[in-house]
Order: structure tokens, then sequence, then C-alpha cells
């Protein structure tokens, strides 16, 4: 038996950041686009700006800024500020799971279910 | 700001025990009645059956105890094997919380967003 957990960020109630938003802020760094952060976060474009932008409300934030076409294509990079807090979130998640298998062994003992 | 979360216990990627059967199993505590907890916990009389069913499978072990109508109607009870776990699990979510908000302020600061 094992102990799982899921964890995000939510702002008066509202969910600010988890991993799908993680996944997509990720993408968007390695891939330079939306389009392609979304489809590896199986969420669509559409569903994918709605997060964007109802993050950058929620935090009050500019967290995308996005180029047009032009000769090269268009893109989308991640501002100084979205990186600061895709940071301190990969740091909050590191070291939780371990935390929670410490407690969840002090308590289960380890017993194999 | 602040972190949210939600844990849940899996034995070999199955999940045996979480939100849903602790309430479930707190009902049956308080109404001796596996219909009246499942009720209160929102979910149908067949769904607790099959929740009950399932993680007694995993776990290998009887954890509810139903007796048959007679005078006083039927009922049911948690055998001292689900009493342990409950206590258990009460145990591993107490604290959790804690340790969680700690970590998030951590990292986060203390910034209202």
């Amino acid at each position: 038996m094992e102990i799982r957990s899921k964890i995000w960020l939510e702002v008066d109630g509202e969910p600010v950041f988890g991993s799908g938003r993680r996944s997509l802020f990720k993408g968007i760094v390695k891939y330079g686009s939306i389009n392609k952060a979304a489809k590896k976060t199986n969420i669509s474009y559409r569903k994918a700006l709605s997060y964007i932008q109802t993050m950058e409300q929620r935090l009050g934030t500019k967290l995308i800024e996005r180029r047009a076409g032009g000769i090269h294509g268009g893109g989308a990079k991640l501002t100084n500020e979205a990186k600061e807090f895709l940071k301190k979130y990969e740091k909050l998640e590191n070291g939780i799971n371990e935390i929670l298998d410490k407690k969840f062994l002090k308590v289960f003992g380890n017993k194999k279910r």
C-alpha cells in the first residue's frame, strides 16, 4: 500500500496552478509554442488560452508573451514572473512526495498491504 | 494564494482509501447503517457496497459486518480491522495540511497572491 497525492494552488477558492498548468508552462518553455504545449498537456489550444488568461487575472500579472507570425512564425514564451512562479512551484512539489511517504510509513508501518 | 491537496491510498496502483471511503466509514460508525452513511457521502448504496467490497478484496480483510433485518432492523458496523485502519488514516491526514502550509509559506513567502 502506498500514499498518493495531488497538490494545487488557489486564489480566493479558485484554482490558479496545478499539474495541468505546470505541464503547459514547461511545454511553452520547451517548444516556444502554446499550441504544441497544449497538445503535450492533452488540452485544446482554447483551453490553454483560458488557463493562461484566468491565471493572469487571478494573479494580476502577465505570464505569457506571444509574438505574432512573421518570417519565422509566431511563438510564445514565459515572462520573468512566470519563470519565477514555475520555479517556486517545482520547489514546492519537490520534497512533498518524500514528506508524505515518510508520514505514511510512520503511521502505517512498512506492511505490504 | 494557498496550497490545496488531496491524498489517497493505493494498492497495486488501485485506490483503496480516500476522502470518500473515510466519509463512508465514519457514517457507518455514526449511523450503524451503510444506507444512511452512503446518503451522507452523496453516493448510492450500490456504490457504497462496491467501495467496501473492492477495499476488502484489495486489503484481504473483512471491514464491515452487516446484520440482517430482525425486530430492530438491520445494521452495519466496522470490524476492529476497519476501526484500526480508519484511525491510522485520520492520523495520516492529521498534520499533512499543516506540513503543506508550512512548505508553501517557505517557498512562496507570505504574499497575498
